[in-house]
């Protein structure tokens, strides 16, 4: 089972821009943590909000998959990430239910997380993520 | 103080085929509640994932907040509600700081609850919603 929401993932073109929004003023968000991911092509950066996060994700250059989601679409909601206890286990679930997958295998997500993306064509065009958190976060 | 992710809404055109991708296979998710809500021109029904939700969001025609949105994007994520218990004093905060609102009062949304929209050119392109919920919710 999934579940509660982890984070949602936002495409910024902008990352200090985008820090300044978000961490000032009257959103006045913690950043919890920044890094580069290079896995994914990304400089991430994880606001605390509540028990989840925002995930500012700004891409490494433009062939990387955030790179040609902004050519795309601009700025904004990129994907949501639900939380799992045991991500081999969903993602051997989800496999074997035929769900179409972006990843087959974990990968290693920001923080030492380990994550695994569903395609968006299966999920009514929402890019999803599920993310196992390291034991210390 | 902005709190935790109430749910996300996701943008779709086929309400009972997102609903056939959401609450049955691997997905699974139950739905708590389904409603039109005539004032922001959708049919809407909630999930539950966790202690928080998808709520999918079918516009009632093309001329609609929703309808437009998916005539330019297609479907998928819509927007983000973040939870307040006080959308009273949140609001006023917000607006008292210069945030660009697209309410500067709350109105009803779904299941009773009392929302107000942020303008994502303030949010880095991300539609996000206030929302407190009803009280027996």
């Amino acid at each position: 089972m999934l579940g509660n929401i982890d984070h949602i993932g936002v495409a910024v073109d902008d990352l200090e821009a985008a820090l300044a929004i978000y961490t000032t003023g009257a959103l006045d968000l913690t950043i919890e943590h920044r890094e580069t991911v290079v896995e994914q092509g990304v400089e991430a950066v994880l606001l605390s909000i509540g028990a989840s996060h925002v995930e500012l994700l700004s891409p490494l250059g433009p062939e990387t998959p955030v790179g040609r989601y902004l050519a795309k679409r601009g700025p904004g909601l990129h994907h949501v990430a639900y939380r799992t206890d045991d991500i081999d286990a969903e993602l051997a679930r989800l496999v074997a239910s035929g769900m179409k997958m972006i990843d087959q295998t974990p990968r290693i997500g920001i923080q030492g997380s380990r994550v695994a993306f569903l395609h968006p064509a299966a999920t009514g065009g929402v890019l999803t993520e599920i993310v196992q958190p390291a034991k210390d976060h």
